[in-house]
Formats: C-alpha cells, structure tokens, sequence
C-alpha cells in the first residue's frame, strides 16, 4: 500500500524536520519562546482559573478500544497507619496507582506514533523499544505553558455537540478565531471544542469514544497548524482527529502529520465545558495555559491537568 | 502518651478548623483568590520557566523507607503497533505506569495526615479507607497556582546544603525573605530551599532520604506559615520537616500542625537548584507558579510537575 | 434486616467455629490430612494431566462487575535485552503483571467474605486492613492438594450448560456422584460443573458473569459440603453460587455461610470442560488434584493453576 | 567476540533443536511423559508436603539487580465492602498485585533467555516483543509435574550453604544421586540445594542475591542435565548457576546452553530447606512435585509455589 498522494503533497509541506536541529525532540514546542509565555501570562486578568483535567478514577473514558491503556486503579498502602501505637500521634496514608499515561486527559509525546519506521525529525521508530522512546521521551519537554486560545467550533455551529462526521476544517478554525475575536500567534497552544465531552458527561461513553465515529480536525486543519506556526493542540475528544478519517489509505492521517511530520504535541480528552461557558460570557476566547506533561522518563504521552487561566 | 503542651499550644493558634466553613476540604488553598493568581500572573516579566520536578523513573527517589511507596516503573503496551501489516500506516507507541503517588516530586494532599482519629477540619479520620480519601480526596483541589516565593535558606546560610540538622525557623524565613527582598503575602506557594537535593544529584539517596537527619523546618516555622496566610508550602527534601523532630513526644509535629490543623498542603521532592542559581543571578524570588495536581478520586497524595514563570 | 431463619438454622448447622482451635485459620483444608493427599495420590493410574486454569490475558473474565478486579495486564521490563553489545552474549527477557488476585481461575480465600464484622472461627472482620488479611491471609494455605472428584451437573442433566436458574441442589450433587460412580470422602476437593464455562469460550461473557443469573449450588448444597467434610469447593462459573440467591434476604448466602461459617475454601472461574469429556470417556470421575495457591502475604485470594491428574 | 570454543562444543553437544520438531516449544519438558507422571505419583507413601515457594511480600528477595523486576506489592480494592448498608449481610475483600513474574519463587520461560538473536528451537527471538513471548509464551505449559528428585550438594559437602564459589559439577549431582540412593530417570525434575537460601532466611538479602559471588551449577552439570534427559531443573539460590561464570566470555552461559540449546525449563529461588531436612531424616530424595506455573499468556516466566509430595 502506498500512502495517497494528497497526503503527501500535505506532509510535504509541514514537515518541521530538521527546522530546529538535527537532534531537536521538541517539535513544535520550540515555538514557546519565552516572549510567548510572558506575552501568555499577560492574558491574565481576573485570576480566574479552570481545570481543564477529567477525574483520574477506575470508572474513566477507557472501555478498552486501546489493548493496555488502563483507567486509572489507585489503591492503599497505608490507612492512617501510624509508628506507635497511641492514637494521637502522627498516621499517615499512601497511594499508588496504576493506569495508561493517555487513559484520561493527557498530551500525546512525540513518541507515540510512527510511520515509515520513523519518528519526528526522522528519528528511526526502534528508538522506542521496552524501555519506552529512548530519544523522545515526554521527559524532554520541562514545560507546557503560554498562550492558550478557545476554537469553539460547536459554539461556532450553535450545537451542543458537533454531529459524529462533522470535519473540522481549516475554515471552521479561522471562523472561530473570528467568532473569537482572536488572532492566532506562533506559540500558540491551540483548543478545539466538539462539545463531544457533554456525551461522556452524560454517560454516553460508547459515543464519546467515537464508536460510530467522531468529529474532529481534518487534513486542512493540519496545513493550519502548519500555516499557523501553532505549538500544540488539543481536543474534547477521545481521537482527536475526524473519525473515520478522509482518506481510505491513511488512516489515522493527522496523527501522522502532526506528531511524526510536524512534531506537533497533540492532547485529547480534554474537557472544555466550563472554559467554553466562561469564554461565551466574557468574549475572551485567549488565556493563560499551563500543562506541562509529567516527566516521565521515555515517556510516550502523559496524563495533564491542564490550567486555563483568564 | 499525650502530645506535649508546646505542641497543643501551636496547635491551639494555627488550627484553622471552621475558618473556611465546616464543610471545607482545600484549606488553606482558600487563601489562593482570584486576585492573588492575578498578581501571581503578573510577577512574569521574562517568560523565563523552570521544572521543579524530578524525572519519574524507576532509578528514583524512593529506597523503600516508607512500605509501598515505590517508584514509578513504565512499561509499554505497544511499542510501533499497527493496525495494517504496511509499514507505511499509523503506528502507535503506548504506556502505563505503577507508582506510588508520594513517590517523586509530589503533594501531600489533606488526607495524608491525621492524628486524634482525625483529620484536616475536624474530619474523621475514618473517612479514610481502602477506596482512598472519600472526603478530602485531592481531587477537589482543581487548580494550585499563584505567586511563588523561594526561600533559599542554604544560599541565606551561605551553604550549598544546610547541616543535617539545621532547624529552618521563623527567623530563618524572614531572613531568606529579606534577602530575596520579598514581601510575602497571604496566599503566596512557599518554596523552601535546604539544598538538601544536591545530595541526591549527587548520587547520596541515603542522605537525600534523611537516614541521618533532614534539615527543615520546625514548629516556629508552622506559626510562621500560619502568621503570613501562606497558601503551600514546598521543600527540597525527602521528608519535608526537621528530622529528628525538636520534640520528642511529637514525632513529625510539622505535618501534624500544617497539614491536619492548618489544613496546608506541603509538598517535598521539589527540585530548586536551577531556580535558586537563577533567582541569584537576577534577585529576583517572587514568580508565578503553576504545581495543579493530578486529579486522583480519592487521593490522598499527587505527583506534581511545578513550573516557575519569571 | 435480620438474616431469615432458614439461613441461621443452616448456619447453626454447619458452624465450624472452634472445630479446629481457637486459632485456626483453615478451616476445612484441615480436613485433608497426610493420608487423604496419600489416597488421592493413589487414584493416579496413566499419569493424564488436565490443566483447569484458563489463559491470563487482559482480554479475560472480567467486564467490570467487581470495581478494581482487573483482567490481568502483563508488560515488559526487558526484551532480550543485553549486558554487553555483543548479540552472541547473553539476552534475557523479563516481565511484570498487575491483576486482581480473583481476576481468573482462583480461590477465595477465608478474608474474601465477612458478615456481622466477623470472618471464619469468629475472627474480627477488622483484620482486613489496607494491608489485607491480617490473620486469615492466604499465605497460610501452604498446600492445597489431595482427591479430586467431579461432579458433573451439566451432564447428569444431559445439557451442554444448565439453565441459568438451575439450583444445583444436594441432591444434584448425590445424583452426579452416583452417575460418576464415586463415594465423596472426608478431605475431598470437589469441582461442580455447570457447564457455564461453554459461554466463555463461545465469547459470551456477559451470560457468563452472570448478568442474566448463573447456576450453582444453594442453601442444600451447603448442607452437604459439610455432612461430606469436604476440604475446598470450585465451579466452572463466575459467581460461584446460585445467582440470584434463593433467599431475598441473603444475598450470597452460600459464600457467607461457606466462608464464614464452615471455613472451606471456595473456587471460581475453573474450566472443567476437558476434564468433563475425559471423565464421560473413561468413567473415573475421581483424581490426584493439585491446587495450591501463591502464598502472597495478607492475600484474600490467589489465582491458580489447578492440575487434576487421572 | 565470539563465544569460547569449550562453549561451543557443548552447545553442539546439547542442543535439542528438532527433536520434538521444528514448532515445538516445550523443550525438555517433552521429557514429562504420562508415564512419567504416573511414576512419579507412585512416589507418594506418606502423603506429606513441602510448599518450596517464598511468602509473595514487598519485602521480598529482589534488591533492584534486575530493574523492573519488583517485589509483589498487593494492595486492597475492597475491604469488607458491603452492598447494603446492613452489617449483617454479605461483605466482601479484595486485592490486586502488582509483581515481577520472576521476583520470588519462578521458573524462567523458554522466551527467557536468548543468544544470537535466537531463542530455543532456532526461534527468532524478535518474536519477543512488547506483547511478550508470541510464540514460547509460558502459559503453553499447561502442566509441570511429576516425579522430582533433590540433589542436595550442601548436605554432600556437610554444610548449611556452599561456599560463594562453589562449583556444582557433574560429579557433585551424581553423588548426591548416590548419596540419596536416587537413580535419575528421564523426565526427572531435579532440584540442586546449595543451602544459600538460609541466608536469605537470615536476612542476608545481598549475599542471597549473589552480590559477592553465588554457587550454582556451571557447564559439567549442564551436560550432566542433558546426559541424564532432565526435565527441569531448579535451585535455591538467586542467580541460578555458577557466579561469576566459568567462562570469561561467555557469561551466565548456563543459561544460554539451558533455556537457548536444550529448552530447559529452570527454576530459581526455591526454598529446599525444609524438604532437605525431612529428606536427611527418611532418606529419601525422590517424591512427587507438583510445580505447574500460572499461565500468563506470552509469559517469559511465571511465579510457582513448588509441592513436594512424600
């Protein structure tokens, strides 16, 4: 099988690289400059703050699509455990927990998907062996934060939830900025709303999980990524790309442009309910984003409490 | 055995129970206003950033001091996975860890202490079980963001890592405050620096874990927190507070008051070389700091990967 | 609610309490003395060997019933991984799993079940902690071996799988020894076979956990374990017993007043299909069984690999 | 670097590639004939036992050697929980593990050990992946008994422990043999005890661990393993053979030559003291063993709990 033409000319034109080096591992990030970040935090005017994050919980968004990819299970080691026996001294309780790094809301690594036997930045895929992405590991990106950006692309089309087929194009993203009164910056971190996450928060999991498809970025998204000089992006869906994808050959074609040619840290699961309120009411689609990854050492992706900041 | 009255006197003064209203579980996180995150925010001037947090890996912290406690192991459930024998489609690399959430750079949330049968509020400490922290699980902490402040009290001493039994008292506080010509506010995220890390970079695990003593603060330094309306408070070290602790009948009597009376999340492993040499090099202390925990249903703990934005 | 009285008239009934000592903490497995394991020893003849273990995978039993029993995940530390550069030197191979301990093919344990706070031979229910069974773990089964006998319900009714109402009764379970030729002995371990485990294997998992109620022995089949002094019980189903129970004020009487009452050790999830045709086939429903569990410390369960040897 | 001569030559003496054919993936467990089994259980007389498994703790006898392969951590996900709200009801507890299949009580699957990129039977050992061993996994051994013989070569030597460097030879097991007035037979599973297991009994983990050197079998028990037609083969010590190795190139040959060359099944970590000490007093060092591993799918090993049978 050979890949489609159309998605070639694509990759053609987004592939980052080389862009910052031969051995850079960061991708897209690199456009977090740290003019980027005080002009992010700049964004902050009330204090108001949101948790981008879902519950880290047993009964999570994973019914078992991905082979491994866990909810998370937190167990005991210690109930009010105490060294001596007398009650009013010090006790302590512990956890552990065992779950996917990209069970719930979380960021995709650079890692986490090949193609060509390749990584970003050509960086060859057996680098990711047992011992998880040897060169690429989420470990390398200390930090996530700057400028966030809104695109309600659901708000855009006056719907709760996008309809499952819905392709979300590089002409719905401008709208939104438009509809947001936003200017899109390099650095920018960018995020889309489906409104798809009102179905996990009624308990339609099935449909969260795109299982008769999902609404979600397409091909021309990816040359707006590009064209856009975006740092990351993220969405309210499980995918986060359109589901089933455009093109028969290529399935799964953003997450290939965008991590392997792109280098573009993608995140999925997030939930923009309450951000997308406030944005509706206020009209400022711009915030301070924090969401810097855990540093997983070979990480392939990791779980994100992601801060919006107004 | 009955705790010694300079320990009750403390307590009497720093218990915070009621403060926040009766069905309160953040504490003194209550302190952190819309308006603090604001003039947090507003601390940023270069977008400079800084991990605090130590990678997260099985080579960690942890020796097995505290039973279960372990650190984090990553294992990968796809490793270049296809759906298609073609080389040339998507390919997916994917992860899971087992790890104790205290194990790394972390919070103790509220439900890691209690004494008296009880915890943070007057809250019983059975409400701790084996489905972890059913009232005042870490969960209900959205966000911990807010204006930074680092203590460098090894830098104060002119030390790169303080005696082993260096008691970090109030007077030692207000002279890193000094120094660093910082005002501290209510709600300001306190970093205290013993330098103690630097054994652990070192190779020391030993030392690091306190296995013959820890410096750090003591119970001048909780009437010290609880006087200035501090939001948080972090150090450098394995175990947090001066260890052995200054009274014998109240073995870990800074976790008792702060985290049980107070009501003040503590953090420990955190890593302050980088920002120590940097505040330094432009006297500048303050900075906005981002350290949201991962939102664990029930935690009583969270790994956490702050940021300093100066 | 009161337990009814029927089910305290058995209980008074088949109490082992103090049977064995104060401090006991098999119950039944007492019963199967040196001379017992010696015995069925003795009904090994061609040296035919049945594995009634099903496979440990994460696409197992499990669908969620019981919060936090997770199918098996099993992953890789290493993948022949070398010391040396060499590829003709030594390369190993290494593995870890996290799973519930009753995910698959498994025994409970005597801290599996409680009721009145009380677990067998009138043990405080509190000795299940967050370190698990305390005082009945199940480390302390060092051996479980001895005669095996199948009781095959299934084919004594002529079905393939018993309704899913079937109460297998005592006089089931005398009919299926009669049809086996066997006479039930003080020490026996007996395998009931509803024939349930065909579902499993045809991938109809829901029918059988039992969402739609499973067969297996009720209130007079409790009677005759113990008039038949027998040392452990398993089934080839997911619930155990009867489902649902036959009295609405007793849910899983059978497990309390097994567990609880008489100490006997049950088994669940045991695939008894292959044995079933090689019994129906040679007539000899009786055999060497080997069924120990793992000795994990403190465990109220543990899997097993039962091996019946004709 | 090319393997020594002296381990080529035995490796072409006892490779068994081919000989149960080209997909067989048992090795010399082929040796376990019905026969064989039914022979063996002719050894029961008295029907005594002996567990050879280590208690499965946290606490166990790994110290970190071999990364990710961790000491068992068994946590709670329910402790007498209960449905209604009704002490007097059903209530029920439970557990999960997280462990290394090799951590305490193991036998090292055929996908265990590889050289020259090969695993037993000339099977490529890039058939290990991610996914485990595809095609050796350890749950196609659905069985493992029969009749096991101990060597006990402390005894012979009349001492608790060997000496560090205490090569087992060929001559020691056939006197051992000879002084247990043991015939070895084909298909024999043999246990060797050098007595360093009573130092981890001691609390000696780091000796136990061989961190100074470990007695164990070298390359003339090997060829006395393949002379003899062994089954399997286990110690009590930590490393399995001779440490450090006979040959300077060739280390933990032993392995190599067994798991590569005959697709021997080897077990370590077995607790022989007890079976030593009965065995001195009856004089007899044959019985029944029953050490079936649990079947992990793609397992590269699995924990066992060894009975031993008299």
């Amino acid at each position: 099988m050979a890949l489609p033409q159309q998605f070639l000319d694509l990759r053609d034109n987004v592939r980052n690289w080389g862009r910052w080096g031969d051995d850079d591992v960061l991708g897209t990030l690199n456009l977090i400059t740290d003019a980027a970040v005080a002009a992010g935090a700049a964004e902050v005017q009330t204090g108001k703050r949101f948790s981008l994050a879902l519950d880290l919980k047993l009964d999570g968004v994973q019914l078992g699509a991905v082979p491994g990819r866990v909810n998370p299970l937190r167990t005991m080691v210690a109930v009010n455990s105490g060294m001596l026996p007398d009650s009013d001294t010090f006790h302590t309780s512990d956890d552990v927990v065992f779950m996917g790094l990209q069970a719930a809301t979380h960021w995709d690594g650079l890692g986490h998907v090949s193609y060509d036997d390749t990584l970003y930045n050509g960086i060859p895929a057996d680098t990711i062996t047992e011992w998880g992405a040897t060169r690429v590991g989420i470990e390398n990106v200390k930090t996530l934060t700057g400028r966030g950006v809104l695109l309600d692309i659901a708000k855009l089309h006056g719907v709760d939830s996008l309809p499952l087929d819905h392709l979300v194009t590089a002409e719905d993203l401008d709208a939104a900025a438009t509809m947001g009164n936003l200017e899109v910056r390099s650095g920018d971190i960018v995020l889309i709303r489906t409104g798809l996450m009102t179905k996990y928060h009624e308990g339609d999991k099935p449909t969260y999980n795109g299982w008769s498809g999902s609404p979600g970025p397409g091909l021309s998204a990816v040359g707006w990524f590009h064209a856009n000089d975006v740092a990351a992006v993220a969405t309210d869906t499980f995918i986060f790309e359109i589901f089933p994808s455009e093109l028969d050959d290529a399935m799964l074609a953003v997450h290939m442009l965008n991590v392997v040619d792109m280098g573009l840290t993608q995140g999925q699961n997030w939930d923009l309910e309450e951000l997308s309120a406030d944005c509706a009411e206020d009209g400022r689609y711009s915030f301070f984003l924090e969401a810097s990854p855990q540093p997983f050492v070979g990480g392939c992706g990791s779980p994100v409490n992601p801060v919006a900041i107004k």
